[in-house]
């Protein structure tokens, strides 16, 4: 019988709390949907600060204007953590094809990927091989490759309901397509990007060159561009013209910028929501990252208008270097590691302003199964999806110390049309499917913040 | 035994087909995301034919265009359906407003309501009396309103997740001011548009004069115009001058456009899937309704791509005459009627080309669970709502009469931005957000031919 009472009483309190909880809910979604300004302030990261890669002008009136925005979002305390990163430069840079030998020479908009080393201003010209894949390529030897541009023409999955898991096929012939190549004793590396774009769009992206490779230039064209390129070269031989300034340039001093609430009763215990405030050297960064930026800050921005004092810290991080480096999701780990800090948890926002699916829960089953049982909170604002396992690139250093992470799913039909293009600008981000977003990192950090995890 | 052997037989035979259906689910997905051609469809509706509202010639040409794409798609039969189709035409409009006596006169962005009398090319030149809704309208007097021109600053109730929602609750402002006012004496009536649009976009669409009231012109601003004129109704007196030749214009003969695969068992259980082919006389009609006809045709493509007989009859509406008047709809459901033909369940596209949701279930609760033990077939490619229970539109006069509705429920976030304006464009649809809404209506489609309801 007395069990029974209190198992009544545990439902009855358990469903009270729900209720509170729903309220909640309902009341971060009024309050970003019809108060927030997290769209303007992208517009303004966008417009008047820009493109914004690591170490340039740029990236420092980012490092203000996060500043700035946190300041008076109502953050308790804001600062910045030295970041070291490394700078890359593209300079001019131009791509001009040839079918045969005495045709004219066409000019194809191009983007060399990022940390990619340039002609040095001189002109490469070199025949194009074109093979479709890796598998293709290994088939090739030496003598097959040696002293050509070899294009690397693989598409991306486009029968892939999430498109992310298409970036993690593509993604590789970014990352490796230099060092296969030069392997084998290619000159140069050109790639279909990686893009889902119906369009000509060429996109960016880092390579890493292997330590013991001697590195080539490599760039990428759009999908119809490699469309026509892929038509010449099944006829005739094509020859390829790369001139191209890229180069790094040493590091720079750069920061993070840190701001938070002071949680009223577990201070110590600390609940991260971040995005990366750089970005590539192309675009406004819109999708890729400020609005991941622009929505950690409404987080904290709607515990204050809600006077809602976080029982835990709210700490927003606008990590630096996410795109050619990871310097900034480096620094904040170990500095979290050397001041001995309790993080609770670490959410990021790093997949466009989209509307929200689902958060992917990078932490112990136990905490999924813990976390899985708000699903019925979040389902009325379409946010269904909690199976996922990652967490963001920032937040990476700090899961590999042992720290539970979490990454919002917003719909990722349209992401890779627009990443690491021109075309990522403030018009491309709808201002309504960012709030929302904003709505669900605020819902999900409010109940870390208040029972923690 | 016998009864646990039977049960066991049940479970596996289940379990089989359901692991068939996920087969061939998964097949259509591949054959729309890699070889559907319904956005270039879309292209050529936007582009080729533009805005097509009923009984002008870009409708004719689109009922050409419907009747081609098809047969191109593989349809065993194309035909028309004879609509007589109400004729409004806008004519030239413009609105300018004074704030004080001796101000300039400030243009302003707008567009007449569809199927509103006009200023019949006079200038009306009336003071404006601004309301914030029907109940402060409701508190106005005859001598308040009469000869002025009501300015209902109604907002689009952002707070809602689903915007849907606040459509129904915003929409009445556009579907009823004018008869409100009317009946007080008013001149005309300016709305907020029903948008939830950060920008200054006129929204058009219906409206409906009461049999009983004298028609008075009605025009729609863009949310920043409202804006600015909330702000001077506050604080001075300030006139407005409409001029206008908007005026209805008998009827004409119109089509609706259909095509079918006779299904191979029950070629008299009918299976509709559609959308509607007319659309506002601004922009392209692209998410309103090009992208509900491109996937419907889609639908049929797709069918004959994979080689797959329906065994019930798989047939494709394109509706006429959806925005202003339904004459459309109507005449399908009568012809349907003399014909006494068995319609299985009609499903309509018109919420929008944005990634889908879910698919909204308008039919017995029996139906309706029936159809949701398929949602884990769906919840791979992000479909997870089936708790509606509306059908679309056009369909509405066949779910009158009986026959079980659906509706595809894509993400509502954007729709409202773009509704009835003349952004509503080809390049503001994606081409993978569109062809997973074709997925999704192929696969549930799938599921009706072949299993029935």
């Amino acid at each position: 019988m007395k069990y029974s009472i209190a198992l009544v009483f545990a439902i009855l309190l358990g469903s009270t709390s729900q209720a509170q909880d729903s309220a909640m809910f309902r009341k971060i979604a009024n309050q970003i949907l019809l108060q927030g300004k997290c769209y303007e302030d992208l517009r303004i990261l966008c417009k008047q600060v820009g493109n914004r890669l690591s170490g340039t002008p740029a990236a420092s009136r980012a490092i203000s204007w996060g500043e700035r925005t946190l300041r008076e979002a109502g953050a308790d305390k804001v600062w910045l953590q030295l970041v070291e990163v490394p700078v890359w430069i593209r300079g001019k840079e131009n791509l001009s094809v040839r079918e045969g030998n005495t045709g004219n020479w066409l000019s194809l908009p191009m983007l060399s990927l990022g940390n990619t080393v340039g002609t040095g201003g001189k002109i490469l010209e070199a025949s194009i091989i074109m093979v479709q894949d890796f598998e293709e390529f290994s088939r090739l030897g030496t003598k097959d490759v040696a002293g050509k541009i070899v294009f690397f023409n693989h598409r991306f999955p486009q029968q892939l309901v999430n498109t992310f898991e298409g970036y993690g096929q593509a993604g590789s012939y970014r990352w490796n397509s230099p060092n296969l190549a030069s392997a084998k004793g290619a000159a140069g590396v050109i790639i279909r990007s990686i893009s889902t774009g119906e369009d000509d769009e060429p996109h960016t992206g880092s390579l890493r060159y292997a330590d013991s490779i001697r590195p080539i230039p490599a760039v990428a064209i759009g999908n119809r561009s490699a469309d026509l390129l892929e038509k010449w070269c099944l006829k005739n031989p094509v020859t390829a013209r790369l001139q191209s300034n890229c180069r790094m340039a040493g590091t720079k001093t750069s920061f993070n910028v840190v701001g938070e609430i002071e949680g009223e009763q577990l201070p110590n215990q600390i609940v991260v929501v971040g995005g990366h405030l750089d970005s590539w050297d192309v675009g406004e960064g819109a999708h890729d990252d400020g609005a991941g930026c622009v929505q950690s800050i409404e987080v904290l921005r709607t515990f204050k208008a809600l006077k809602l004092r976080p029982k835990r810290t709210l700490r927003v991080v606008l990590f630096m270097n996410e795109e050619n480096g990871l310097k900034g999701g480096m620094a904040y780990a170990d500095s979290a590691q050397a001041h001995h800090e309790e993080h609770i948890l670490a959410l990021e926002s790093d997949a466009g302003g989209f509307a929200p699916r689902g958060i992917s829960l990078g932490m112990s089953d136990a905490q999924r199964r813990y976390l899985q049982s708000y699903k019925s909170l979040f389902l009325p604002y379409g946010v269904y999806d909690f199976e996922g396992k990652n967490g963001g690139a920032d937040i990476w250093p700090l899961q590999k110390a042992g720290v539970p992470v979490a990454e919002l799913i917003p719909d990722p039909q349209r992401y890779f049309d627009y990443h690491h293009t021109a075309k990522d600008v403030f018009e491309a981000v709808n201002h309504r499917e960012l709030k929302m977003g904003a709505v669900a990192m605020t819902q999900f950090i409010y109940l870390i913040t208040q029972y923690g995890l």
